[in-house]
């Protein structure tokens, strides 16, 4: 416990991770992982700030957080972190349009993206809609760009869900870099960008954070 | 000239690849590429032996090989080496029983192989199959297997057909080398061992062919 405590010292604030963390996804839903609602509420209820850091690139953050909130989670939209919001500001910065390899309940998020002619290809966790057709549509935008922009949501390689292990993005991510022979750029963890934001937002240093 | 001769001297056997080189493929059929109908019929009247070689996954061999028939070429099932049934010789010498991540037109070379409570998987150029459901399957095989074993046939980045560029294999069997943390065994080119059959079957040491 000595040693626990020396580690926390000087910690001001906590990053959590949010899906297989906090809960455990299924169809639409999901269930809160033992003790994980009364954990954010304790935290919350301490002097630590508190911001929750996820790749959830299936659901828009309105309906992510909606999801936490029946679930019991005391969280709203402004203490979360998620990689979408932070594509659409590289992309407005960059003049990139990209090609949408995305789940449809993320799409909304991209609405004031311009998506004509593409010069990019983003990619998330699509789950049903990695259709060979819709690879293969990503694969041919890439490959007739000069300089050819791969932007990831994230790069996990599975995700647990109550029915079992689901291939995620990263799988996805390494198969058009192979076909295409590039790499791409990730928005999300492990990206140390998108933890440094993160600390940006709740005002910390590094190692103010746990 | 001289030189081009100098390379030939010793060589008394050719090995031709065929999609790509000898024909185009479109949906269903193909288009011979320009003088390789021709290029064939000289091979085979000069003192040289002919095989072909080839990483087709789509079709069987005999559709492929009537494929090429109806195109023009004098080509017969004998003297193609082709990786389903080079994948067939392994399933059976080693007890293993493949879920089949394949295209439907192959799935006849298969026939005689046990595919009940999968110990493997067998990826193969499965176009349109590729779905994320397919590919899912897949992953939880290979996850559940205490020594997962990935069976590929060949491991190209993408083909031409005559619609445009298509992904091919590779890229698939990279995401799912990523998400599972393994290597595939590749049945085919490149593999020296898929070389070095279709030389056996040629009669022919490797200086001896081109």
């Amino acid at each position: 416990m000595a040693a626990w405590g020396q580690r926390l010292a000087g910690v001001r604030g906590v990053l959590l991770d949010v899906s297989g963390v906090l809960f455990d996804g299924a169809e639409g839903s999901g269930v809160p992982i033992a003790g994980s609602v009364e954990a954010v509420a304790r935290l919350k209820r301490s002097r630590l700030k508190v911001r929750f850091c996820t790749n959830e690139s299936q659901k828009s953050l309105g309906d992510l957080v909606r999801l936490l909130q029946q679930l019991g989670f005391d969280i709203s939209e402004g203490e979360v972190t998620a990689p979408a919001p932070a594509t659409c500001l590289i992309l407005k910065e960059r003049g990139l349009r990209p090609y949408l390899l995305i789940h449809d309940g993320i799409r909304s998020e991209f609405d004031q993206i311009d998506t004509s002619n593409p010069n990019c290809v983003v990619i998330a966790d699509a789950g049903e809609s990695f259709s060979y057709q819709n690879m293969n549509k990503a694969f041919q935008v890439l490959m007739e760009l000069e300089n050819p922009v791969l932007i990831s949501l994230g790069k996990g390689r599975y995700y647990k869900e109550t029915s079992g292990l689901m291939l995620d993005v990263g799988a996805y991510v390494k198969a058009l870099e192979y076909a295409c022979g590039i790499e791409a750029e990730v928005v999300g963890k492990p990206s140390p960008e998108y933890f440094k934001s993160a600390l940006q937002e709740m005002g910390l240093e590094a190692h103010q954070a746990q």
